[in-house]
């Protein structure tokens, strides 16, 4: 059998801790290197971030420098969780790349990067080729649910006519700085400045999800809109981090739409709230296509946003190192699946 | 741009009527030949048994002989439409193959022809490979709902501890030759006898989702059970071709168990009645991985069978085109996608 699997987890928050309890879990997979710039961690070792005993597999110290630990031949692949935009890891990308090393990255907007950031994802693409080595983003939303999972299910149609795509989730889990991308806690006033002003992020995705319509169903959208809404609470909702009153903000309501000549073909609607059973609204992903057939898909509760995107980023390993390469999105490449055995026994090279 | 995408169909009953009519609609493809054994079909016009205009794209004569029409250059792709077990449509995939002619097939034993006919498999796949063609076999079941994508939601999980697929479907549709596979109308011992006979088929498809299962999550069920139950009716049931009395089958309800060690990992439930609304049934797909997460999807009603057989079928082409040669699973090719704008636009080759 060959050598375990080598990894890099470069960015340990929650996403990069949990790409790495969840390799620690399977077989076949040795991390041989850890990167992040928060001085909690830098100096540390990796077993005591992550809460794990010290194995042979997860003894390593983390760096602040990705040079210490980014080298020809250190490793297979480096898991990259460290923003959400292009144009950030785009240069941490290209130095893993540029030593011969894959790298799967939980950056929403690489999802799809070629929605906005055509000659970056041009670049990326040929560094990739010169390096013998294939590039992937991917998440649970973008990347799966909102897209991937909608156009597998066109699959079985004979015509489609138009979809919709909701997503209804709960944000109470995540951290100070969700709360704050999403506007949760301001007034409805404070809210729509925010959304004008571009201090509130929501949902970072549709574009790429839109993008990743095109390329699958080869059309071209006429138009593109976005629109931000508050959720205004009837009642007080609170979690450990925010209090929000009743009349203030609990949540952000994203709309996207995909227009064919003058109407909508695609509309995703992405409400995201803490505490949603405080006004008795339930949670679930809702994909409805009108067309031959009609398809009309629940998953309740939704898939939990943190640990699907980590565990597809983890479960596409086999596939980028396997893939022809290149920068490649979840179209490219065969469907993911859960790593159950060994995770040698399913790379090919 | 390239020339049309030239398609013979081979076997016209239901599924290759269904892939003709949904062929003819799209832009790019041009129907070259047409196949069938059926007296009543041999030497008319495919335009007249479609009941469609003629047009150039269709204007071909149904013929019975295979030679007439399967022939090196003729065409790109065959949609072979003749039988549901891999023995019987291997010869005619070998033909099709030795003609340098790739293949898709709605034989449902073909969607994982290595479960049951290991031999047959590997010629078929030496063949595609020395003829520089792919070949695939699919379908809503196999292919699609109780399998692919059961794995591809897996994609999300970390942990994936049990699966539960459950496909609850509505047989009125369809004709005597399913009434009879299904042994619909017989008295409960006329069932238990047919089973016992093998005269009742059941669904066929199981042992290939299983199959596809084990290479999917790199396993291997230590056991494979399958059970056919008759559902039996407590009201009359009826459709133009069947009465069913209360007391007496109204469907055959198949389960399928994939055993590691002792535990089943993988339940399939697969209910096929007519007019299971008599008894306040609901039809649906349902899915449901205890896992982290868990995951609880439901598609109600259930994707109809027959559309989402042949718009599957159709839908692949281009990824079948573009494939590296070789007999293919849906586990190799990336996603189906709804083939919306022109087929021509989606072949890389």
């Amino acid at each position: 059998m060959r050598e375990k699997v080598k990894v890099i987890l470069w960015g340990l928050g929650l996403m990069g801790q949990g790409m790495g309890n969840m390799i620690l879990k399977k077989k076949g997979f040795k991390i041989v290197g850890a990167i992040d710039i928060d001085t909690n961690k830098v100096g540390k070792k990796l077993y005591e971030v992550l809460g794990v005993e010290k194995t042979a597999d997860n003894d390593v110290t983390i760096v602040n420098n990705p040079d210490d630990v980014i080298k020809k031949g250190a490793a297979d692949i480096v898991l990259l969780a460290t923003a959400s935009f292009t144009k950030v890891v785009y240069p941490q990308i290209m130095k893993v790349v540029e030593n011969g090393i894959n790298v799967i990255t939980t950056a929403e907007e690489m999802s799809y990067p070629k929605a906005l950031d055509t000659e970056l994802a041009e670049k990326m693409d040929k560094a990739a080729k010169e390096n013998n080595v294939a590039i992937l983003g991917t998440g649970i939303n973008p990347g799966f649910v909102m897209d991937y999972l909608v156009i597998a299910l066109t699959g079985v149609c004979e015509e489609v006519n138009k979809i919709k795509v909701s997503r209804v989730n709960d944000l109470s889990c995540f951290g100070k700085a969700v709360m704050e991308e999403q506007g949760i806690g301001l007034t409805k006033e404070q809210f729509i400045k925010g959304v004008e002003e571009e201090t509130i992020a929501g949902h970072v995705g549709f574009v790429q999800s839109f993008g990743m319509f095109e390329e699958a169903f080869n059309i071209k959208f006429d138009n593109i809109k976005q629109t931000k809404e508050p959720i205004i609470t009837n009642v007080p909702r609170s979690t450990d981090l925010v209090d929000v009153k009743a009349g203030d903000v609990a949540g952000c309501k994203q709309m996207g739409y995909g227009y064919i000549g003058e109407d909508v073909f695609i509309e995703m609607a992405h409400p995201q709230q803490i505490k949603p059973e405080m006004e008795n609204q339930g949670t679930g992903d809702y994909i409805t296509i009108e067309g031959i057939p009609n398809i009309n898909l629940a998953n309740t509760p939704e898939i939990a946003g943190g640990v699907g995107t980590y565990a597809i980023c983890v479960n596409m390993i086999p596939h980028v190192l396997n893939a022809v390469p290149g920068l490649k999105t979840m179209l490219d490449l065969p469907i993911p699946a859960a790593i159950l055995g060994d995770v040698r026994d399913l790379i090919k090279k």
